[in-house]
């Protein structure tokens, strides 16, 4: 037990037994499908930098719950310098596999639980915060890697769960058993689900009277009889079964849909049951947290990005533009305004009954409200320097094409002083970087609608503390 | 003769033999690869249209040149009413086909040769322009579809042509001969070469003494030996060759690079050689014309996503949010503007000197310039609104598996009134929409870089004008 | 009678005895109040215009009314033509005046009713449109300019009229006789009432059964007895008093709030009386007029602004600074953008029932909806440019001060070969251009609110052609 | 001596005999005269606010270098505590002030200072930080006020100070004595100079050889002889001199032009002298750390805007209006945008070699880059929400006229429970926080221009490691 180097990560993913299908066929192994596996590698790079001598300090903390060194990504954090330290993790994170790591969302759900089970228990008595420390220890012990089952697939969007015409279309339970409960429904946008050792399971919403078997909140194995993950399509998705023009060599990111089909959760399983007050909280909690860590890595996201359009300059001998450089300022721009956002977060965190720190909840979403518009931005400032090859570069089978491959290439010359093959790479990351929608989607939608972000500030913010203040400048007595 | 039905232009395009390359394979067939299909199909609905009751008089006019009727995508315009006609068919095309038609780069090279052909015989008593009226006549007898062969692949773009270290990253003659002229370069980005009858080549820049190799303007078929069309990656090219997940059922474009390797060209196919004082003249009117066109067929393309994102709202049950329809306003209120510019610059254009009517420079550019902008954020609003499984929806495949396919349709329900596959249908829409880079990288880089936008319409404004008001408000004495 | 010369409207002016406030103080004459001066020259621009040999022909046309020339300021338009010359002519008074020229509105109520009153007598058998036909060919034969009083004060704006605890605080009828009727209420923002003749009164938004006594339109000399123009504030109103420190030396603008205290208008003068289902009709068309004229006259505020920017980089020695060129291009780009909006608005414009010309309706209030975001955007421009004495420039007094005059000129010297009285004056323009509330607000709240515009734009849109468009391209049956 | 009560300091102030001028005329008394009282007052209150219960923790601290109780007003930062709590004090101020407060330019230059004086002994052997630390305790000792005299006035842009027509343009040593040297220039924007007990200077730019006599940095009193104080005009500097209007009931700004006028600055008074060097480090952290402060008043400052905001819409009765809630978030967001950089930038601080804590310069310079933008806009939204009488409400003398006072006073009624003078009082105050132009102005231009914060982040930031992370990913060998 204890840190995980990426090797044994690997093997212990490797040794799960999911039900998963893609393209309407079944995958026997995670590790072996080329495309699950350049996202395995993203979250592997979680377990690789926590042994990299470099990185060490920043990943890697001591647990006060095992006393043992913990990666941070198993950690809800007991300082502010835990909470600081997930931005810079993230950021760090994000320039270094160019997407997303698909790590931080399982940790925003154990972070969620630390709070409210205790919050919970201390109203009706239960012992959720008990079993969720347990279970706590169980993925610190094993370096786990755990996924966020929150966002149900909704049905009709202008009714409740308990109104729809399916009543699956939220998950919910079908079965009260003396050991446990069976569930019903379907999770969408399970960023690395099948990477995942756990599935931890919240709720969505917020919930009222009548939704009692809606308010669920548990974790299982990503291997558990009746889970079934359906691997989705994304823009870039067969390059890396085909093995070529990948752009981004390393990493990737898949989403899948995970169906509960009368899945069974033992009782030490589940942390939440039927308290419906409750299921706002959880998913706010949840939320905020995704949101402040959406702040780190998607400005690490931009770093990469900002490096990959400074190269390009170099190699197509536009490093010398005015209005380029401009353009790469807004890039730098958006990610410290991203990251400045989830740090100020972080810093005025505060203490939670649990003991856990919370961030503070305006400055996160903040931040997300500008990511759902920035990251966009600084996408296509990224494609306006780096040129039109964007959209339609010759793949490497042209490149090696006997007949035409040296034509290609000559072509395809920037710089005279840069090989042409580097050229060729550097624009198919840049594709990468722009076209993968798993990836640029999550900047809209991920941590809920940009709605929702904007909604949460106006609720959080101290309203009558301005009106006052105005009020008093103008002269007008209260 | 005379106006071809669609399947007289497929077929003609089926007659032709071109050197095509995708993939490093060489196509045997551009009409049978699904993906060049699907290109085909979206410049074959500019035909289709014009034998449509509905859009006949839109798209259909009588030549003065050749004194029949004509598509209007191979008449350069002689009146007012032909520049606006460009806009409105634009917009419908882009409505009604979702992407980019691909037949306008070659009418826009039309019409800049109609003006410049004419006055480089009056300056230096050439005869370029009856040579381009010939070509003309051939062109709308015919009613061919013409590729615009502008954007050299450029090398070191710190280097003027000939100064680069390989002479050919700028198109040139390399042999003048008594019938004619051979060229060697390649030109990037040639949307729709293989759905074209003929490549007409302009230069791509202003050009030098010294450079007079390089001040070239031609056409010949899209078969001529010696030119190589490779057809390069776009981020869903492999679902139309999977006929799988298409999104767009109907229509998709493509954009090869184009090499032009050793290619003879006939003398009375020559536009410009050598006069290098026109060259810049060529490419702003070219690239000023392509400009409006883009303010239709991309507002038309909007027009369209917003369609896409309104019956999203019907499917899911969010058809009354008032934060979505903020965004639908969003979206309509850039369609609009595109199209508002684009069809200023055309009211407002005049007479040329060979009779050929040109736009207002500043409006067409200022269109282009929100298009660089506005287009990705009009994206992003039409996938804020749709949710996101724009990112990873499950495959056609996955829906019919036996043992998984009913699951997740069930799971992928809206609206209890509408069929589960016509919301599959219309989230794979949404995906092509936001995420073909062939398409979408057009909105940024088609029609010359941003910054050329820009400097253009700092160049083309009467800055002296205004000045002038300034101080004599401020009671300057000139 | 015919054209008023600049001194003849003048005189005219004077020759009114309106009842008017300011600072608390009755205003005696309007012509020698030095404020009013400022706002009555900015509307005697449009005389002057009329007269110059280079603005004549886009200034004065033949009215088929009257069959004589007239001011196009009193002309409904009758042509497509008609439409765009009124774009222009607002761009060119524009940046003539630096400022609103106040002659717009009266204008705009006069096309709106042109179009309304014959609508209703169509409905109605009223006699709406030949009082009003009588009322117009008096403004036409005598050039007078009139004043829009539509914006009712409104109270409490989640209450309709009727519902008002007070209800005065929509305009309404008080007494019906038999030669006429006597109303009650007040207008807010009536720019530049004390420079018009005529105050003609609209609705101010869509009334329902039991507003009848709402329901009203209909024309007043500003004398009327009752009438009562209370000059507001606005940020340089001391200014033009003081005559010192005016920044724009010949014009300025100011918006009365105009008080109805029970005001007796005769029957031939009254153009609407009850009939309240066309109450939104006379507003909206007056509004989209309104919004239409904006994007002429704001672009060439622009215009001027753009001029002094370029001026001010020519006096501090920074013309050459790259970024600043480029806030110089995002001034033009807004200008542009505003005009193409409102020009083609008005090419697309179409003939209505009573033979006058509507524009289109999304178009101009696109239009608007810039105009609303991006005055406010091009004005920080200029002021980005021009630097921070935008800020605190010593006043005029300071530099003719014997003691310290020599020494503020010496300072605030910039390129050597300027002498420093035309930087310090333009310094002063710019900060009129900039800080007057009364001009600037009008970007933001003239025409109607910014939601009002957006509200039009969903409204007037054919959203179900683009979801059709949609449906097809996703393979959806309708 | 020790801490100063609102009381005290103002009797000190006025026992200071600067030579001051306004709109020509000499100022004899700061304190008597309104407008520059105005000013006087908003400092006054970070020494009322260090007096109140509610703020003193957060205003006052002990100073490590006299041990005693100071204003933090006074205190180069020794911790990142004291770096946060900088930006706390001036978002709290902003919103208690509804403008500039006045008093952190003259910390920031002390800030500035404390930093480099140390760091020119290390490498010259000079006496400068000794000679600043004495200031400096005289400062904290008596609770003093410091301007900061920074920006030169400039003349010709494009030339050096040395190279300029007239050499004064930049502050410079006219004669170097025995006991100090004489300086002559002038200081531009110098806000509240006349609220200040002593004015510091500091160079305004990086300076080279032969600029030896601008390598200035230096403190004396606002009376020393040869100092004039220009206080220039801003747009509503009248209404406090009249007394009426006056909208921000209590607070004001203004920045007046200081000419050095052959000025004498003793020796223990200079801080810098020659060593042009340390010119460019010297406004670099003068001007981050100004950057830093702005993040915090102006969020403020929004806070206020937000609050009048809201208000007007509970005294309008537009408080549901979905729309309006919008634009209230929009602002929101903005200020925590502003804050959260600000923030960040102190929480990242580090230690400099004098023993001063200095901010994270990206993330200060991305807060100023947003206020330059989002202050137009905060103000912009402010005003879409409050409505057009921002414009041109009737004077406070109008509603007392006798004959129309109550006519007037009835139209500006809102909602029925809402006492009109309040609603009239509130308006008058957005109109202040809207159009206040030495307020507005320093959003664009305080703190350096905006290009010049842009270039810093370009500057400052790792950008071969954002290459590097590219190239990695890309699979480049480097």
């Amino acid at each position: 037990m204890g840190l995980k180097t990426k090797a044994e990560y690997i093997e212990s993913i490797n040794q799960m037994k999911p039900t998963a299908y893609m393209f309407g066929e079944k995958i026997n192994s995670v590790v072996d499908n080329p495309r699950l596996r350049a996202g395995l590698e993203a979250t592997a790079a979680t377990y690789e930098l926590a042994q990299m001598e470099e990185y060490r300090d920043l990943m890697v903390t001591e647990s006060p719950l095992i006393n043992e060194p913990v990666n941070r990504f198993t950690l809800p954090p007991g300082s502010i310098e835990d909470l600081v330290a997930r931005v810079k993790i993230n950021r760090t994170l994000g320039n270094w596999v160019g997407t997303c790591h698909q790590r931080c969302t399982g940790l925003d759900c154990l972070c969620a639980l630390s709070i409210v089970t205790f919050d919970i228990d201390q109203k009706h008595g239960t012992n959720y915060f008990e079993k969720f420390r347990e279970f706590l220890k169980y993925v610190q012990k094993n370096d786990l890697t755990c996924n966020a089952g929150v966002t149900d697939v909704k049905g009709d969007r202008s009714l409740n769960p308990h109104d729809q015409a399916d009543p699956d279309m939220y998950l919910h339970v079908v079965e009260h058993r003396d050991d446990g409960i069976v569930v019903r429904g379907a999770k969408a946008h399970q960023t690395g689900s099948l990477s995942s050792h756990e599935i931890i399971v919240l709720p969505t919403r917020a919930l009222k009277k009548g939704d009692e078997d809606y308010a669920l909140a548990f974790a299982i194995p990503n291997d558990t009889p009746g889970l079934i993950h359906i691997v989705g399509r994304s823009s870039l998705d067969t390059r890396e079964l085909d093995g070529c023009d990948i752009g981004n060599i390393r990493y990737s990111k898949y989403c899948p849909t995970v169906i509960f089909n009368d899945v069974f959760v033992p009782r030490e399983r589940i942390f939440l049951c039927g308290e419906v007050e409750f299921a706002a909280d959880m998913v706010v909690r949840f939320s905020s947290y995704h949101r402040q860590s959406h702040g780190g890595c998607k400005s690490g996201k931009i770093d990469c990005m900002t490096g990959a359009a400074l190269t390009m300059m170099d190699y197509s001998g536009t490093e010398r533009a005015g209005h380029l450089k401009q353009k790469v300022i807004d890039m730098i721009h958006r990610a410290e305004t991203l990251y400045a956002c989830s740090l100020a977060a972080s810093y005025e965190g505060k203490k939670e009954n649990s003991g856990t720190y919370f961030i503070d909840t305006v400055l996160a979403n903040a931040s997300k409200i500008h990511e759902g518009r920035e990251m966009a931005e600084a996408t296509r400032l990224m494609v306006d320097v780096c040129g039109g090859y964007v959209a339609d570069l010759p793949s490497d089978k042209d490149f090696t094409n006997p007949e035409v491959g040296h034509l290609v290439k000559k072509y395809l010359k920037g710089k005279d002083t840069i090989p042409v093959e580097d050229r060729i790479k550097l624009f198919r990351l840049v594709e990468k970087l722009a076209m993968e929608s798993a990836d640029t989607i999550s900047d809209i939608h991920g941590g809920g609608s940009p709605e929702a972000h904007r909604v949460t500030i106006l609720r959080e913010s101290d309203l009558d503390k301005r009106k006052r203040a105005a009020k008093r400048l103008a002269g007008i007595d209260e």
